[in-house]
């Protein structure tokens, strides 16, 4: 079992090793308290995963060492593990879905590690790698089910109560639970009066449904936004310490991640992960009891597809109303097109693209469809320019 | 004229104030050198501006006090100046051209400002602002011409040498010349063996064209993607210290620009501004001397618009054989289309969007046109589709 002296131990081993990433003050997140990031995006490998994995490593025996360490992820562990073993001076493989994103597998390599692909899932990935592990006598490096990865990440509480002695709440991203362990079991023996909350998405709500139930359990389909929380089961000392040492874990949903991701971008310059953002998604929308508080939000990691990104803040400027798609129906004679641009032109609409179709089988058999994909300021915006729209007789479908 | 001590002096008043930004490993900028961001895009209000305009504020008489401040700005100085002049009590008056982003008309409301909206441009908007300080007696705070503000950007010198002592050279961006000034004249005067670069666009080079031609010079024109310094002529204080203090001044390019904010939103999860990126520019297009250097690019600020974020990460995408758009022109007969998409799956490209479209002036009278717009891995990806699209009889035209 875990003592406090063991998480010391780990961030006395971490110190050269790990970014103590310093809080930074988040003052758009929640008008009704004081919130500040620990930006854990900004720690090496874009990921906390390094801190738990290098003292894993740093802790085996020499027999151990010679056989070099095995891991089975699809992402930040990955990378963990990979530079945790190169600084350590141990052969390190990683198994991984074939069809994970090669960026990924990239930096897997980049850092040192040998790289399995392994036909099918991440599941079909895991049973490779056990069977490797048993094969070849390699250790094998859990991502979260383990005493020394929960007391490497549990130097994060340390760093927190640190820098903050008068923080009220800490909130935390749960995928197997092996981060919050270690962040909660080191913040209650040190200061039980602050607040550890926990949160996952809720499309792989697995540890909220767990502890709700009193007992582990599987998940069999899980889908989230959030992929590097998206975790079937949790461990089962990641269960057992949730249970002491959590106060409380709630969910926020994908759309709730989105707008986190993008208020982390514009108001914080941080690039954020899904998995990485939802601490700050439950703090936004007023998941848990923090008004007044000051409250530290976990941002885990910050390893987001860029491709991904931009579908995230597509979405979230859509749902701020500072993107619009017009669809209007024009009579075909000349000048309506000239007529709809000179509308928007006026009233300040940016355009993106423009769309003009012919084919139509909604209205007049003379008639067609243009589609203007705007720049828009805000929702009022939006509702001024269809406004003058109208009045200049034209047929708004959307 | 400016001393050290006044350096010192602006760190003291400023040691509450403004964040002490710590420097960030950034291996992924220049394989060649080992590079750090120096992260001003993490500073409050997302910009180093609060630091000259601060100290400015702070070293006024209790007679200017009372009179309050002016300043004219569309971005990161406005709403240094804003918060500035909040924290001291003192009233603010800031001067914006009416077609400024009410997102950064609001951000400076939101810090305290009172805001005038001048119709026509940056010069109308600055004539105003002088004409309100002759009317009012306000104290004009000018974004980079004043030894005052100097002294306060030349914090960040300090901060780099002291938390750096081994650094050999620190890459700065140019506007008018305020923040290298003042970080070159610290570094200097302490440590006169660490060199000091300066950076600008190629679409706005008045620094760079000024030192060359060995006297000020005003541009007419300026235009690049770093709005946060198209600057027309440098001070009279600014190109006198770059004069004597910065070894060297190079331009990099837009493209170079929205590379090098791709890279840092990737690789580093921080979010830049053109204006922010053009020293991370100048170290990864080989620019400077850096070679086996421990070098600090400091990046200066992280305002940046997210639709123009989203236009950046497409166009990088693109350079880097991530997105592509095939254009391919289809003989109008039943299975076509579903035989393009059967070699895109095939070949694993990840559909974005599709537009099939009949009317085509290029080729046959029952021909048409699909364009897909695809999520690809890299050039070669791109390449492998478009063979295998050909060899399944397709005329690719894109």
């Amino acid at each position: 079992m875990l003592d406090i002296q063991e998480i010391y131990n780990a961030a006395e081993v971490l110190k050269d090793v790990a970014r103590h990433t310093e809080l930074i003050h988040a003052p758009n997140i929640n008008p009704q308290a004081d919130v500040y990031i620990k930006p854990e995006n900004l720690q090496l490998t874009g990921a906390f995963k390094l801190r738990g994995a290098y003292y894993k490593i740093s802790q085996l025996t020499e027999d151990e060492r010679k056989h070099g360490v095995i891991a089975c992820s699809a992402g930040n562990h990955a990378q963990g593990v990979a530079l945790a073993a190169t600084r350590n001076g141990i052969k390190s493989l990683i198994c991984l879905p074939a069809g994970a994103p090669i960026s990924k597998i990239e930096a897997t390599k980049a850092l040192g590690a040998e790289v399995c692909l392994v036909p099918g899932v991440y599941d079909d990935a895991y049973a490779k790698a056990i069977e490797l592990q048993k094969e070849h006598g390699y250790t094998f490096v859990h991502p979260f089910d383990d005493p020394k990865v929960i007391a490497g990440q549990g130097t994060i509480g340390l760093e927190i109560l640190q820098e903050m002695p008068d923080v009220e709440a800490v909130i935390v991203p749960i995928g197997g639970g092996g981060l919050i362990s270690g962040v909660a079991f080191a913040i209650k023996q040190l200061r039980p009066d602050v607040k550890v909350y926990g949160v996952q998405s809720s499309g792989a709500p697995s540890m909220a449904t767990s502890l709700q139930e009193g007992k582990i359990r599987h998940l069999h389909n899980v889908s989230t936004i959030a992929d590097g929380i998206a975790v079937k089961e949790p461990g089962v000392n990641t269960f057992d310490m949730c249970n002491r040492y959590v106060d409380e874990v709630v969910v926020v949903s994908d759309d709730e991640i989105a707008a986190a991701i993008l208020t982390l971008l514009e108001k914080q310059k941080l690039v954020s992960e899904g998995a990485g953002a939802v601490s700050v998604a439950a703090a936004m929308f007023d998941k848990l009891p923090i008004k007044g508080k000051k409250v530290v939000c976990l941002v885990s990691g910050g390893n987001i597809d860029v491709n991904t990104l931009k579908r995230v803040i597509t979405r979230g400027l859509t749902k701020a109303g500072r993107n619009y798609t017009f669809i209007i129906d024009l009579f075909d004679k000349p000048g309506q097109l000239a007529e709809v641009c000179n509308v928007i032109a006026r009233t300040g609409g940016n355009v993106l693209s423009v769309t003009h179709e012919r084919i139509n089988t909604s209205t007049e058999i003379n008639g067609c469809t243009v589609r203007f994909d705007l720049e828009t300021l805000n929702p009022e915006h939006i509702e001024r320019i269809r406004k003058e729209l109208m009045e200049a007789g034209f047929k708004v479908l959307n």
